[in-house]
């Protein structure tokens, strides 16, 4: 960590710091210049980063200088891990293409959309059965009729269903029926929701909240990791910036920057990310082109009659042929599908 | 509700596009350009607000008309409406300013800030129990110890107490001890949270998130209406930019703008706004000034050793003198504190 | 253009709408719902585009419904037009790549550099001769004597070469040497130069400022075609947004939506974009896999003595690596190196 | 600057790193932690900001402890300075108020508001002749003709005036007729533009780019004092954010930050910064109340007429309004109109 004095701080409000500094067990290395005095502080930087040296009279910054997560740090596995869903694997060579609809309508629709999608080469089963939806007046999902049906379509393809847990009192009902926890964007810092998840034993999948850093992003994840459970995977989805033609900005550079950074697997959402239904096979390709471990996309048989987001899905023809050129790009970067 | 067709729209789909209008009980009125086709539609919108018409082949564009929302709208009212915490009533002519530390961490520690503000003017405790905290690592609050100690606060002082619930499962002891709810940021779109908020007899004052438009923003508020509670305050809190000089950027221009669309008294809290003690004083004054019927702010008798946020509280002194500058111009633009 | 009345507005300003929009030689169509009126307006939109009819008492929102540019728009061409540097093709199956130094240091750095990238396959070279700086006190370019060198280069290595201009008055000398003119971010809404730039003889690469919007940068671009110069070339090289963790946010997203917007080509810069060396190559895979045209990034034989921007330069073997990768993605999307 | 190695870093790395230090002629301090090592480097920084130290191998991150702005830090005056317009005094305790069209337009229309302002109370007199505007077919201004109108209107009323540069070439005739330049916030990263403007006798209002953070301002502010004209103010006009209910997000966090940061005076222009004429009175009184020491705000006696920005513009007795609203909040802070 590293504290700079403001220039007008007093040799008294220095001492004082650096009682501060010696109280909590560590080392101080002051430089003195002209204008500022710099102190580093050398030791385990987490025992002050809880302490707020910033509201000492005569600092005028306090900068981290190591990394405020451990247990997500790459450097803790030393590459990235696999995250087994049902029993497709997450993070090695094959790149996972996750699909479905956007929310669970009916057995028809889920079964009939998974049976589709499986053809095609999809490896895992979404829908949302609770929903979070921006207007009270929207559809807000079947529920538990809803985490019935997806285990049903699951039984009749094979596909292992991952869907999204909003609160902590369903979680119970959602570990009955789904493979796989996901955690969405409006949630990823709902403390109490990420404590939860990470007591399950299932895995669970992150989503990076709109206005999330990617360091806001694993922090987050940390907590999960904190609680026991370190099958989680994190999903870039897009995020809010100034551009209005596009829904969110999907954020590519997140894929490279934490596959540096932590030992997660990395799933990217197009759908969400761009929100245009014609540019998301685009965004898709270019996801794995830059390392993405899996893809996320939503798929509907009759977009126009979808009870939520169907100005983004792909029909069942469109994602058949995104899974066929994804295939090409995978090959071109090493990885199969 | 405005529909535009694409150029290479077909006869078939834009009569397919009027069917669908049709179906749903609605009027529409087709205006036929050299390229594409306007179609207005005329009666109650949200029959279709939530039918993805977006979706349908040869569709351009979709632009509602009207509101989304209808409780929390100000037509609803005709005028800002006044909510009651305890017996301080905020949406009036008074400035109600809120005050306290961020989070309680003893007896006397509340107490004795409860006091001293108090002395100073300020009208409501506010103190955190059950913490967000970005870092499973960093301080997560007393939990229902806290409370009580709010409630003793309350007792000494007499200022009612707001505090944070973000579980569920918290409501019903928070009520116990509390006067009013508040829902942090980060939980501003946790639905399952805003349902239950919307049927607690108590007062909520919800926070914008981070990066939540003002209509987003007036899209959770009519969650908690629409579940019955209208005793809800709107609280301005800085929104995520790509500014880094202050910690949030304080959206001053969202409190004429709700106080155009919206019944519901709008907060100011200039602490996390801008994040750094020394302007706090500056924000609550540009508050008061655009509109705000009441400041929230933080204050810490010992900064240094405050358990978090310590960097951006005020000194009780540096409270007090903030009172007696907001109420100079509370007076100029027609309001008192 | 639609515009929607606000519920308060009276039958006199409605009619004075009306007589506006007639005196401008349109049609309004007039749909009068419960609360307010929408008001289609039929026939050239860009006659009233200019009227702030906003202003008019009893309106509420005037929404345009027709793009505001017309020379850069898909439809005027029907598709992606090819646009040369040099004898080098930018638009057609070919992905070009282009590189170099930041900037111009020396005769030996320039065609040092150019003959490495050539070997490796860059097809054009480029290089800052005029600086735009952040710092006063920064290296601001070589001036003539950087056009001078660049020419040089161009001469050793038979590569064309693309440079900046910040001056409407450097536009004569650096037409002189360079084979393609950039306007950069900072002055993609430098309306005196976007005119200049339009009337050179030179194809203009056109980099999309930080907080321009994508129609922002077609608008900025139109200014360019309405001179008379159509070869314009797009470059997508980051926008600003809240994430710290990489200089800017490349916004691919902007390649499928620029691809269906408009016939220029589009280049996309991920050495700017992501601004960390170590993730370019990521970037630049993941570009050419959503459509990107053109390829621009930086190379520096020894970056750490760079005069400008070292720390996100590859180096040539880097880069090398990176061309060969990129072939093998623009295989797989059917494209070639 | 503080430097702090990867974890990966050679001892070689690390002491070629110290080497450069040393050539630079500055000192470094190293502290070894357990995986990272840690140096600061004392001495004068802008020698060593320049180097590239970050394209070291074994570098992970450098960052600069001291402000790159010089001439614009407040320390260099100690206290906000007066910048002179005409003869009136920008920077004291008067909180003078610029107004005027957006656009000049004829002699009758700047005169006839320049007369209905100035009897309002403003001080100066502001009128586009020269107009950036987002698309090439809006009405580009009156340019000299505009200037020479300006010049009446200043002869007529009394008021000094201030108009807006865009080109170098176009400076000399501004200055003939202006009283003070404007700097756009598209040019505010136009570093031609701006090493001009340094030149001239006349006083720069450099207004904030819609994506340049505070210390991107002062460091274009710096531009021009390091030419030798310290007769600048700073104008906040909005920056771009994903809020789309208002234009911009006028920020009036920088307020406080630049007063605390620098010695020039502080300009806020509600009127752009909000762009929606029924709330600009508002955002002015907040800005006044925060700190500013000039307000600029748009007035046109027919907006629903005027060549550009009538949206936004406020009539003549909504100006005399706000002049009066103002000065009640001016003299709550203890300034003066």
């Amino acid at each position: 960590m590293i504290i700079v004095t403001k220039p007008e701080a007093t040799e008294e409000q220095l001492q004082h710091l650096l009682d501060r500094i010696k109280e909590a067990g560590l080392k101080a290395e002051v430089s003195r210049g002209a204008l500022r005095t710099i102190v580093g502080v050398i030791g385990a930087e987490d025992v002050i980063r809880e302490m707020p040296l910033a509201a000492i009279p005569g600092v005028e910054s306090v900068t981290p200088v190591l990394k405020p997560y451990k247990l997500v740090a790459r450097e803790f596995r030393g590459q990235t891990g696999v995250v087994k869903i049902g029993d497709v694997a997450v993070g090695g060579k094959e790149i996972v293409i996750m699909s479905g609809p956007c929310s669970v309508e009916s057995r028809a629709q889920i079964v009939g959309i998974g049976r589709e999608i499986a053809k095609a080469g999809a490896r895992i089963l979404r829908g949302g059965a609770f929903k979070p939806r921006t207007s009270p007046y929207s559809f807000q999902g079947l529920g538990v009729d809803g985490l019935k049906l997806l285990a049903e379509a699951r039984a009749e393809t094979g596909l292992p269903v991952i869907t999204e847990v909003m609160d902590p009192r369903d979680l119970e009902s959602i570990e009955q029926y789904a493979d796989c926890l996901q955690v969405g964007a409006r949630n990823m810092q709902n403390f109490s929701l990420l404590k939860e998840v990470g007591r399950s034993k299932l895995p669970v999948m992150l989503k990076r909240g709109m206005s999330a850093t990617i360091k806001d992003l694993l922090m987050s994840a940390e907590y999960i990791l904190s609680e026991g459970n370190f099958n989680v995977l994190l999903c870039e989805r897009g995020i809010r910036t100034f551009e209005t033609a596009t829904r969110n900005t999907l954020d590519l550079n997140a894929v490279p920057v934490l596959q540096a950074e932590t030992h997660l697997p990395i799933v990217v959402d197009p759908t969400h990310g761009i929100g245009l239904r014609e540019h998301v096979t685009s965004m898709a390709l270019a996801a794995v082109a830059c390392g993405a471990d899996a893809i996320m996309c939503e798929v509907h048989d009759s977009p126009e009659n979808a009870k939520s987001d169907g100005e983004q899905a792909l029909l069942p023809h469109e994602f058949a042929d995104l899974v066929q050129r994804v295939k090409k790009v995978a090959e071109a970067v090493g990885r199969t599908v």
